[in-house]
């Protein structure tokens, strides 16, 4: 029974299956090196405030780094009779230095612990994250920048709209994903307080020094109040928001990489090396980065959804529905920097078929706007303009025309303000260079911008 | 290159980190033995159809029988490299047995071998999941049986409503439980069509015979189409929705058993080897069990609601997007099942006290409504009655007493048709007792729920 | 205070922001004529048990009938002083007919009248919801029939891979809206038990007979626990989960039906009533019905989330909390039934590109699949066709040619048991005639599916 | 036909359900203000860049003046047929001043009208939610002044752990929400750049000025890139996800307040004016509004998984499906700023019971590891020192006292080390005073943290 940290006031032993179904060693062993981290910041805190003996503060970190190269190193069996990765390093530590094993967890409970331990690990894989993020953004500009004049049909509601330029589309992902490191700097600095000192709800009766900790875990200071410290998972929600939003734009761009390597779209060939084949039809070649990445949106929207719901409605302090916090955030991170990296790996290689962009792009009135804006110059009323421009593309589409080929009967037919001259004058090329404008698609435009992103990427 | 089973018509390997995060055998290795079933039944079929000679299906039968004791002896090893379950045992199969292994996959595709397997894997768990149901509707409706007389405060709000039976308040359990199993009952129903021989998405040129493999493979009959075979997801979604509905069910269940085991409550004791202490108060017993149940509910919800975002918007047929499909349901599945497992373990041992049970019920006004129907018999109008209630609980609460403690002047001051003989016919037992038509919660009423569901269970 | 139906132990008035933030009747106003229904079924009830005089009785049901023509003719004003339907309708019959109206809410409460109503409504509504997906099958069954013939890619990854018939791609989306009938038939046949005369929590002390009033209701009979009937809105997750999958439905067609729209695939052109135009860009005709449609999905599953959310951890039995339970699932009734009606009207009028349709099917090796299965007849094991074609693929995007058109050089060239016979023979036509089994692509298996559909669907 | 902005290539009118169901009148003429605002800005740049004629703007401006009064005085008559709130306005203005109302629309789109008007009102109300979070913070830091000294036990696991004080407690919750405004902050920092000018989708041929604009409507400047612009709902997004997080920390408050107004904990009574009554039990008293405000809960974060799928998928740029952005968001605002409301209204008059909460703290062994860590300070390991006290538990709990009732005899018969002196010494106020370090719940602590958040909210 008293192999249990807790096992004192307990008659009967814990039922074999609640033992596998309640450890989350399965889960939080990978946080093993911030749990020590954590646990080497408290022994020396503990001694330099006169709680700790400097001999059994020595025995300590000797016995945590040893353990480290043990797990380092696979050497290290973790149990699930130890419920969780606190108990299993405390527990080998005490075998190997005895007493002041035991000392350790003075002044200190596990929900001080694992708060401490998660912001830890977490605070690490953001930083990959937003590396990862800031990589992909490195490879757009540096595409954005080969592609300034490429030009290529915008759409909304996916008919063709106006000409667009390449680059421009690509900058625009480099954009969102700005946003999205922002929010990860942001829910970053918010989570950059120490819990440890917390100890179960309610602080401890030691006197302890909680800068010190902080500090030396390098934390931006202790957080304020111990019943908030172990209760708030408002990290991992905010986290988890931000992962979501991040896939959320991954997946538009997938969408996007999909229709293009269509058949019926070819804008672009993604590389080989990221692209798989069917076990039945001998000629296919699929985009699944882009599907699979599309996909895993889902799955890092419903971690968010888990852990709202589950901290909903809770009582404080610290309950053990709490448990089920890493499982959706451990998923997510993966999935997202795996998403990430294969994005910035891939994306490089992409071909893009120029001529089938351009043909696009001329195609289907993209123009028609700038025809409207050519009137509204004339003196045309917008609205009169749009309508006048309507009925021309109205008539081109029963002739089988484009714009451009309307005669000056035709113009006149539909309106005497409109000339043969205005629909000559119709280009794509006329239409990305006049959106030349803060914002704007034109070539001139994207190489502002990639200048401007170089700058702050530091490319 | 040639590795792969559709690297024919690629020029470079794929890329090292993709191979990883593309590959789903760490998810559907589990799905093996479903696997084995279906390659058997397919490979039966096609040799009746005189696609396959006698003499390779055998060899495959063969074969695949030893790689099903391989993998159940632990011997078989998975490999990325080989994508999933599918061919890490066709890979296999063909090292033993040569050229006939490579023709297993004749008249079949991945699609429809997946869409196969997933089915009867889920089928098997849905099984399962329907049996820990019907054990826990045994085990309360034991518990109600004991407990038909035992008389609690029902509350509404959380606040003292009216007093009711223990035996009642479980067996609304019951009932939810019921409908949870036949919510999973009707989806598995819905469920058992064979996807076989849909093949890549439009069926196959081979004479295959699709009620052939149906029927071997225990399913009420062949799809009928064989795009939305390969594309059909819904019973993820509805399984995963059945799952999320009993996780609530169960989430309520826990909140009431963690409130009952609070030092205010008292209701309830949870036996010693369901709950865990802590880690820093020697005093703690905690309901560990009912706070991870209610905390994986939310785990359960974000499943759904990862399916859910991931087949939206997917055109026909297969996109790889679906390969997240399996993920989410495994770990709802795993985690309801374990749930369900531990209450029907842990509910025989509460203990329940009685006493405060029946003080908390005979407290808080609890027989109000009961005055004010009496009152009704009397001849007042409900309005009316429920009006001269309130005031005379008003006049309690300023007094500090009960309702029956009223005496006659009290009674006439609020109001003359109100008497002392009225508040004092209130008790809890007669409250219960009244109660006494179909669905109330009189212990006759419980008593004959009992004998309907001993019968409904075969208890 | 008396005012208000409870006012009788409160000191002092609800906080006027409270009034109207608590207050229902913007929501479940629309309730109205179920809640009459209810009142009239409780009144006749109570009168058959004695327990309200045949007047009164007459009274009552003459002021609702008068109550249901206000309402109907616009006259009623709702009021949020009056909280909800059920208070401002009693409170005008009190109006009306004096002590009579204050004796209709004997044997009742808020809890079993609100839980009656809204299953009644959600009846209702649901019989609605499978009229519109019984109809939109039909709607597509018939264009199936058209359909038959008209060759189209199939695709997956959305990546061709093999021909199919549009009546065949049709028919998958009647079988995922046959499922989905289903779900709704499931739910609506659980939900139709008559929580009427559970009151509060308990049941009721008084002589009821609820077999009458859930007879009277065209209820399959009473709920068998009281508790549990005015706790449960099971009825409400598993209808939003059904709607939740049929959007998802709606979702992956309004998809292709936007692509298919786009100048990339031009498979289709979608009536101008059903589409809309651009207040700035003039040639635009945007398939806004499917954007919609595919837009309401996340405010449909967002519905979903709510309710799980909601009722999460809720104690037994009636909380408030529920009462958020009717503004998803209304708006998402709402929103589904608009979107198969407008899919309804729709569809009819679409015009399809056969000879778009046919070359897509032509090109990008849509038949290799077959030439694989030419091969494995000849003898050849499948793995070992399937690298032989994939080869061939190579070779011919090389060349720049389609797999027919290789001669018997370059096929021996390749592998020795490939012939130009082989390829020569390979159309899209004889691809999808030779998918000739049940659920395959065939025209032949089209025809019999529209015959079955016919019949089933009593077209 | 040409009664739409768009109808000039059109044929056939708009389908009448069509109409209705396409329309965001409903939904977005909340936003009018914001609207006119925005088109008063735009003809300004427009005159100020010469695009405009003086005489233009000023009928404009006067137009939109005039306008902007017939909203406010309710005279306005919006028109589904006229889709929308930017459409409804812009019609008026040209029935009130003709041809220079048709000119507004000029280098415009509604793509970037409504993204414009979208921030414009967002910030507006999301500086009200701040607001509100600050106002309830405020009414929290003057109730924990009052209790700085009112103990009360601590929970973890809803089981007694440690005396705290309510002051403490209380701080909770004003820390929580300072991260809430922090997240509030952050969104709309991120989302304060001005959209304006975008046009369609990629700028527009005309000279515009969109530093003029952005300055004149108090923006921190344009967005950089057009496509980003229109398609851009990631402050939606991040908005709701704020919004969940903070609707999550009321559910929890909630959560509380409702277990402490039940009759078993009786820790506090909140006053009638947020209570409401039962229509049948007249003698209830029920917390509506937490249970409300945690039912809303759901609802919030509905929405936010509404959003999510919504624009998971989508290319770019701007697609139908974003037009269902607002009724999620405009309903969870709504939501939240009552629900934030309410708490800040009702907490003020909530009576404590301070001698129930004292004798709760003082039972239940919440005293357990102040003696355990008396232990420790003589000298014994924590671990050891943790089973000392857990076994003096189960003894205490076998005899039916409290820690401090143990005489010397039965301390020395669980471990020598432990003595009656250690057990007497144990007192709740010494507990709660001991704890006297940062973020420790100590009276000393609780005063030092009001006086910091008296300083940083200026009260």
């Amino acid at each position: 029974m008293s192999e249990k940290p807790w096992g004192g006031r307990f008659e009967s032993p814990t039922n074999e299956f609640v033992e596998a179904f309640n450890a989350s060693i399965d889960v939080d062993a990978r946080m093993y090196a911030e749990d020590i981290a954590g646990s080497r910041a408290h022994a020396k805190m503990l001694t330099a405030q006169g709680i700790l003996s400097h001999e059994d503060c020595n025995a300590i970190l000797r016995g945590l780094d040893e353990i480290l190269g043990e797990i380092n190193s696979g050497e290290f069996e973790f149990t699930i009779a130890l419920e969780d990765v606190h108990m299993n390093i405390e527990a080998r530590l005490t075998d190997k230095i005895g007493d002041a094993g035991k000392r350790l967890h003075t002044a200190r409970s596990r929900n001080d612990q694992v708060a401490t331990d998660t912001r830890l690990y977490l605070r690490r894989r953001t930083v990959d994250i937003m590396g990862r993020i800031r990589h992909l953004q490195k490879v757009l500009v540096l595409l954005a920048e080969e592609h300034a004049e490429t030009i290529m049909p915008g759409f909304t509601h996916l008919q063709t709209a106006q000409p667009v330029t390449l680059g421009h589309h690509l900058l625009a992902y480099v954009e969102m994903f700005k946003r999205d490191a922002g929010r990860f700097a942001d829910a970053s600095a918010r989570m950059n307080r120490c819990p440890l000192g917390s100890a179960a709800l309610a602080g401890t009766t030691f006197p302890i020094d909680r800068h010190m900790t902080a500090t030396e875990l390098g934390f931006d200071g202790p957080t304020d109040n111990s019943l908030d410290a172990v209760s708030d998972r408002d990290f991992i929600m905010e986290l988890l928001a931000a992962a979501s939003i991040t896939a959320v734009h991954l997946s538009r761009f997938s969408e996007e990489l999909i229709l293009w390597m269509s058949a019926q779209f070819q804008f672009v060939d993604l590389p080989d090396a990221f692209c798989t084949g069917s076990s039945i039809m001998p000629q296919k070649k699929n985009p699944d980065m882009p599907e699979l990445v599309r996909g895993k949106t889902g799955r890092i929207i419903g971690g968010l959804v888990a852990i709202l719901t589950t901290v909903k409605s809770l009582p404080l302090a610290y309950n053990k529905d709490m448990q089920e916090d890493k499982a959706s955030i451990f998923d997510a991170f993966d999935n997202l920097e795996g998403s990430l990296r294969v994005f910035g790996d891939m994306l490089p290689g992409m071909k893009v078929n120029k001529s089938i962009l351009h043909a696009a792009a001329s195609s289907g009135f993209a123009t028609a706007t700038d025809l409207a804006d050519a009137l509204v110059r004339a003196g045309v009323p917008f609205r009169d303009a749009h309508e006048i421009v309507g009925k021309s593309v109205a008539h081109c589409i029963k002739e089988g025309i484009e714009l451009h080929a309307m005669d000056e009967a035709a113009c006149i037919s539909i309106d005497d303000r409109l000339s043969a001259d205005m629909v000559r004058a119709l280009s794509v090329e006329s239409c990305v260079a006049a959106r030349d404008h803060i914002g704007g698609t034109a070539p001139n435009q994207v190489r502002l911008q990639v200048a401007a992103w170089k700058k702050e990427l530091e490319i």
